[in-house]
This record gives C-alpha cells, structure tokens and sequence, in this order.
C-alpha cells in the first residue's frame, strides 16, 4: 500500500528498519548464502552464519544496523534452540550428573575470572575495569555448542549432557558473579540480597527440572484430549516455553534457560508432530540469532594497536582458561570427555557483551574495551566449532533418524 | 542475567516492551485462551483471538500496548499465512478465474467508496474527510477469509479461488485508490506517477502469477540437489517468500501479496517437509496477527452518542456494500457462490487502518473519525467468519488429510 520508490542501496540500513520483509530477507539470506559457503568449504555452517552478520553489520558493508526488532528475533531464535536442546534431553540423567557439573563450571567461572582481570590489571586499567572485564570472560553461551552437538546428533554423550547442566549452573554462577561484581563497583555489596538472588535463581532452576517432566507427564495427555483448539499441544507448549522463560527472567537467570527448561519438561511427552513445528520455527529465527551475534561486532574499535594487542590476548586468555578451567572440572570423566566439555564451554556469545554493556553504562569500562569484550565474545563463537567438531570425532551419533531430523546451521 | 523484581500487574504494557517472553506470552496465551472459549462455544477460533487483543489492549485491560515489535510479529504473522494459503491454490486455476476476479474487485471498490463518501457527507465532514474514509472501506483484507477457508479446507473450491484473485486486484485498486485520494486532498494529481506506478503493481503480480511456478518448476530440483546447507529447500522457500515480499512493497502493493505469489510460485514444487516447517512458524506468528488487529481498537473515542451512531451506521454500509458489490460481480457463477464470494469479501482488517493513519497524518481526518475507521476495520473481521462459515456450509472440504493439517486458530 505504499507506494515507495526504491532506495539506493547506502539507505538500506535505514529502510530495513521500516521494512520488516526488507530486513529479513538480508539477514536471513546472507546467513544461509554463507552458511552453504562455509560447508560447502567442509566449515561449520554456523561458522558463515556468524559471519554474515560480521559482513552485513556496521563494520563491514553497513546493511543492516542491531534494532529492538532484530534483537528480539535473535532472542527468539536463541530461546527456540534451547528449547528444542531441551526436548532431546533427559532431564533425570541430567540431574545425575548435576555433581560433575557444578564442579565444571565453578572451575569454568574462576579461572577466566581470574584471568581476565589479571590482564586488564597488567595493561594498566583501573581495578574496578578490570573485574568487569573478568566477570565478563565468566559466562558460556551454550547455544552455539548446543546447535553443533545437535546438528551431529551427539546431544546423548555424556560429555554434551554435562555442557548442557554445566551451562545452566553456569548462568546462575554468572548472575551471582555479576551481582556482586557490580554491588563491589558501586560500593555496596548487600549480602542478603544477593542469598536471595541465588536461592531464587536455583531454586527456579531445580525444581523445574527436577519436577517440571513429572508434572508435564500427567498434564499434557490430559490437557491434549480435553483441548478443542487447532494444534493445541503445539499451544500448549509455545505456552509453557514463554511462560518458563519469564519466570526465569523474574528469578534473575537467561530467557534462553527458561525455554531449556521447558524442553526438558516436555522431553518425555512431547509427539513428533510438535517437534516438527517447534523445528520449523526454529529454523526460521535460528539465522537471526547466528547472525544476530556478528552484527554487534564493531571492528573500528581496533584502530590502534594497543588495543589489538589487547584484543588477542583476551581472546587467546578466554579461550584457554575456560578450556582448562572446564577440562579439570571434568577430569574425573577420563581425558577425552575432559577435552569435549572443555572446548564445548569455550564459546561466550551475547553474555560477555551483556555483562560488558552494563559496565559501559556504568561508566567502568571504556569504550576501546568494551570492542575487545564484544570481539572476544564473537570470536570465541567462532573458534569453538571447529575445535568441536574435532573433540568429538570419535563418537557416533545416537539416532541416525535424529540426526537427519537435525542437521542444521 | 537481569535480576528484576516481578513488576506490579499495571506495569506490565511498560516492561512487555523490553521484556519479549512476556510480550509473547500475554499475546500468544491469551489469544489460544480466547480461541478455545470461541471453539467451546461453537464460534470460529479466530475470532477469540482477534477479540483476545481487544481485551489485553489498551481498550480494556491495558496489559499490552501496540509496539514495533508486535507490530513487526503481526505483519510477519500475515506473510506467512498468506504464503501457506499461495502453498494451496494452483495459479493456473487462478488466473483462469482472473477476468471474474478483476469484475468483483472493481465492483467491491466502488460500492464501499460511494457508501462510505456519502455517509461522511451526509454526517456533515470535510469533502476530503468523506473521500478519505471512502477509500478505508475500500480495501479487503484476505487474510481473515483465507484463514477460514483453509481451516475448513475449502480452498480449492471456486468461490474461494474468485476470493484469493479478487484480493489481489483489490490490493492493486486499492494501493491506485490510495494514490488518487492522496493526490487530491493535496491539490496535485500527477496522471503519469499514478499510471506508472499502476502498472508498476500491476506488472509484478501479473508476471510471478504466470510464470513464477513455472520458473519454480525448473530452480528448485536443481538447486535442492546441489545446496549443501540443512533444509535447503525450507530455506529457499523462505528466501523467495522475503525476496517478493520486498518486491511487492517496493512495486506498491502489500507485503503479504508478495508472500502469497511466492507460495503460488512454490505450490507445485514444494515438500511435505516445507510444508510442516513452514506451519510451525505460521503457528508461532498468526496468534500475533490476529490479536494484532484487536490490539489497535481504542474504545475511548466512543465517548459521544453522535460518534457511536456514526460507527454503526458506518459498520453496517462497510459489511452492507462489500457484500452487495462483489456479490454482484460474481453473479455469473450463481447466486449460492456470489454469496459466498459476497461474504468472503468483508473482512477490512489492517489496510482500512493504514489509509485512515495516513488521512489522520495529513490532518484531513479527525481523531473520532480515525477511531470510527478502526472500529469498521476489527468488526468487519468479526463479522465475517460466521457469515463466512454459514455461506460455505454446504461445501465439502477438497482432502481430509489436507484439512487435519490445518485446523487452525
């Protein structure tokens, strides 16, 4: 209905802000055109759909710019992976493993913690710049692994079930961390609040997967036979992803860990028809959140080289203290599943750039630092798959139809 | 990451907008709530969920405001609906039908701008006023029909088929209509701009109607045996569906007309697969669609006795004169399917809205009288599916299996 006469293409960003189809399709094309690229180079998939936001961002080609709707498609996209990660999971042989995978990732917390901050601190920044930088090293973002173990159909190892649970303890380790790193900045720490912040955050946690599957188990056949609406399993569940994943927001966790839980409590019940379309909506915001990822990435930070040297070093540092950190949690699993869970928590994706966001807004970290928490963030998504790919060569997929249902990215 | 405490329920319309699991959760539970009630009652699901963003809107419950990103999920809603419904409709039939199509559509522009020119007139408004609000009444929205029909698995038959061609004209004529009515309640009618962009319009949709299915036919085969990426075909799909959404806006008609030529385009070719991918996204955005529509409602504006009258009276021609004028225009294939294409017409939905916002931009029509547009435009979509329901009862649906795949909403 509006009669627009074509713009020339430096608008695009501009337009694409107006123009939701526009908008779509350069994300969404770009992210497969590269993907199809990066295997057809025998790469991770998911690997050129990073990129394509890297290319179509702000610092390259300028096509699009991060707005409030392509973030919260990326939002989606994360919450629907880690929802359908969720369905392929167990949560009973997740909960067994609950022991092994605390130790992971507290391991996975204090050693890039430590890291990150004794860097900062030997290049000079102040110490409360440098604690915000070490909490920021802390969190994994379990969504690029869990897509390639997916896409492998290797969710059932062992080593990518203590990933998953290790993720999850993780995030509600990263929470504490960054409550108390920002209480510290500002010189109020208040103990109390902070108990309540965690007992919450786990309490959320563990009693969803602890008993959420049991309680679906005797709902869903119930709810699904008395239901008149169309697809109403499919409803049902969409239902309890969100409604999950606000009850994860309000007790202080990721969205993302909110909608895992949801797919762990419907694992047991959930029919193939509802994968199918929980599958099909994947599939359309997965490459918004992949590319989503690359898009922040804002290259003119490193423009001298100070800060480039800083750069490498933070990546080199975040990518082998969360190996190490994690690899030694794990020990006890023998060395090849040490060597799995410790690449599989390499990447950090969107919650370094969050944490290193609120201390932009505080004012605590400067600009040229902020780039090189963002870089390390996109960065360590990007090293991690091969190294995946490479850790877990040996072991054969569990369901040759599961994974032809699966191979995505 | 955020440790929020959960806000006061009044509160909730200020964080849905940075909180997206609770904007998607009000919006998607409540209106599957609603669509079960309609469904109990023996009503249409639809209009549950149209009436559910009634009620969470600002009108009554004031939990959810009308923001960009719902606004983007609605229109993605609407793309992908009418690309499901282009899935089902074979474009050869179609454009069989294309000379009774363009006969209904012309005369279900006329009558409604003549109705609502008059009515505005004789209530006392401006000469511009009056034309502007004509040419609200002008526009179907296909979208509600579609819906219907493809829940009752009636898409094959004539009287749809006439429905889905006629609003495809109706959006050509409409989009001219528009370009008129702009052009002279602003004193300046450039006849070359409006031919060109006539058959700017006119020449996208006329050429992917003939030959994007043939053209289909020849790419897909090829392209799906040599992508390499998972779902390649979805993902295709996907692209075409972006591609001619921008090309249709950018020739001058609706994004959602793009949509469904690129499913004309693909309905030949397309996979089983495809099709269920495509349905689970379609799940996940219609419920945004059609609270959507509610959402905009602002029952405010019925303050005076006067603007209530003028509402009904406005209503009533709205339904009176779509029906009379495409009724009429179809009358060469009997009276029981001028009825049905008569009812299917109604529907005004989103563009009697967008014309209104532009008259009310330019300041030629007044805030009650926006409000009076908006009002005709949701009740226009209630009305119709019961209308629509009775006038194709006698219809058997075309596939069994078909229909048990979309009984929807």
């Amino acid at each position: 209905m509006h009669p627009i006469a074509a713009p020339p293409f430096a608008l695009l960003a501009e337009t694409a802000h107006t123009n939701i189809p526009l908008a779509m399709l350069i994300v969404f094309a770009s992210a497969k055109l590269m993907a199809e690229l990066f295997e057809r180079m025998g790469q991770p998939g998911l690997v050129g759909e990073i990129l394509a936001g890297v290319l179509i961002g702000p610092s390259v080609l300028h096509w699009i710019a991060p707005s409030d709707f392509l973030t919260a498609l990326s939002d989606l996209g994360a919450m629907f992976l880690l929802f359908r990660v969720g369905l392929e999971v167990k949560s009973s042989e997740l909960l067994k493993l609950g022991g092994t995978a605390t130790l992971v990732a507290v391991c996975g917390v204090i050693v890039p913690f430590l890291a990150g901050w004794g860097i900062l601190l030997a290049w000079g920044a102040s110490a409360n710049e440098s604690i915000f930088v070490g909490a920021a090293m802390v969190a994994t973002s379990v969504g690029i692994t869990a897509q390639v173990l997916s896409a492998k159909g290797l969710l059932q190892a062992t080593a990518s079930q203590i990933i998953l649970a290790a993720a999850v303890v993780d995030d509600v380790l990263g929470l504490l961390v960054l409550a108390v790193v920002s209480g510290l900045s500002r010189g109020q720490l208040n103990i109390a609040e902070l108990a309540l912040t965690g007992i919450l955050a786990c309490g959320f946690t563990v009693v969803i997967a602890k008993w959420g599957a049991q309680a679906m188990g005797k709902v869903v056949p119930r709810v699904t036979r008395s239901l008149r609406v169309g697809e109403a399993q499919f409803a049902m569940a969409m239902c309890l992803m969100f409604a999950l994943s606000v009850g994860a927001v309000y007790t202080g966790v990721a969205a993302i860990v909110g909608a895992f839980l949801a797919g762990l409590a419907l694992a047991e019940t959930t029919e193939a028809r509802v994968r199918d379309l929980a599958h099909g909506a994947t599939e359309l915001l997965l490459p918004f959140f992949l590319a989503g990822i690359g898009l922040h990435v804002d290259l003119t930070v490193f423009s001298s080289p100070r800060t480039m040297l800083l750069a490498a070093v933070v990546l080199v540092a975040a990518v082998v203290s969360k190996f190490a950190g994690c690899g030694l949690g794990a020990l006890r699993l023998g060395k090849a599943d040490a060597l799995r869970v410790g690449v599989g928590m390499i990447p950090r994706g969107e919650v370094g750039m969050v944490v290193a966001q609120i201390g932009l807004g505080f004012g605590i970290i400067e600009q040229s630092v902020y780039g090189v928490v963002v870089f390390m963030s996109v960065a360590t998504t990007l090293v991690a798959p091969p190294l995946i790919n490479f850790a877990f060569r040996g072991l054969a997929p569990a369901g040759r139809e599961e994974k032809e249902d699966f191979r995505l990215g």
